[in-house]
């Protein structure tokens, strides 16, 4: 499939063949995809808890408007994106430090520019952390769906649940916010999609002020 | 180019060929298809200002850490986030209403059920509504990444730059954020890319509590 047909074909599948499981090798695949998505200084603020089994599945269900999707997908997601995840004492950050050395893209010597460039973009605010952190995680996740589409999966991103449950329910700390939930699965081909829905077109889109 | 060459092959680049314009009619497409992206309710909260003038693209520069690149691609974007994007009297809120009613997705009697399904998610947290803000757009701006790279183009996603300033300097109105600029163009071909970047590992980034 070309670009086009995958950004085409990729539909927010709301029924999943119960009985067509996803092989741990394909979930790989589809991650190590989206892992190669950009943010801002490759800090790469994005982590995931891949649950398979029905009983996580249907804990999480409980808490996402009881949507029969979450359990009916071979995978549920939840995807976190990690507001601290440009702070000096973050473990990805420093191996993104000390790969940039190695790589001879940064010397020993930036490591005070590096920290100093990240807090003053991100440190004076809540909203620029938490921006930060969705953004990114933004880009991962929907290389994520496009990834799943080209590897022949089908996947629903989720904002109905209750974030603040979630949280609590999976013991997820407290530097994660999450920014949706994902099924990931094949379409059950017995049911029936809607077409495409509305988009905006580029004149909508493009604004100026 | 498959999907797995696309992803791999794009790249922030930080050198653009100027005299390499892109057409009105290629950065329509890129859009289009950036346009198909998902998001919650298919609300898509995101615009964004398109620079294309050297007066226009050296003020930004000026703004974001005087880094050359905003000026010497052909297009600068102001990517934006719309904070607001999910309350009843955002215009695009309405169309989506109506756009569905008119598919058979939603019966006029829904309305209130949108309404409320919507307050519920995104009414009680500054937080809430930032992250929805960002991370719907972050889908936008991943897949306006990929599509320019199906299309032949460069990008580069910055960070780097003053939110603040850019704010007032282009009269950008309080319900949006920025959650990146991105520099769209063709590749200096005399320029030469590092490799490129570590990125995280399938087990890096899937995590249990």
């Amino acid at each position: 499939m070309n670009f086009e047909d995958i950004v085409n074909s990729r539909r927010a599948v709301n029924f999943f063949d119960k009985d067509k499981d996803v092989s741990e090798e394909l979930l790989r695949e589809m991650v190590e995809l989206a892992a190669k998505s950009p943010s801002g200084f490759n800090l790469q603020p994005w982590n995931m808890i891949v649950l398979r089994d029905s009983e996580s599945k249907g804990r999480l269900q409980k808490l996402a408007w009881d949507q029969p999707k979450v359990s009916e997908a071979p995978i549920a997601l939840i995807i976190l994106a990690d507001i601290d995840g440009w702070k000096e004492e973050n473990k990805t950050v420093e191996k993104v430090f000390l790969e940039n050395v190695k790589a001879g893209i940064m010397s020993e010597e930036q490591r005070e520019w590096f920290k100093n460039a990240r807090d003053s973009i991100y440190g004076d605010s809540r909203d620029k952390q938490l921006a930060f952190a969705c953004k990114n995680t933004g880009f991962f996740a929907m290389t994520l769906m496009l990834a799943a589409k080209s590897l022949g999966l089908d996947t629903h991103p989720m904002d109905g649940f209750d974030h603040e449950g979630v949280i609590k329910e999976f013991n997820i700390p407290d530097n994660y916010w999450i920014p949706l939930l994902l099924a990931v699965g094949y379409f059950d081909k017995d049911k029936q999609l809607y077409p495409p829905k509305w988009r905006k077109s580029y004149d909508e889109i493009v604004v100026e002020f």
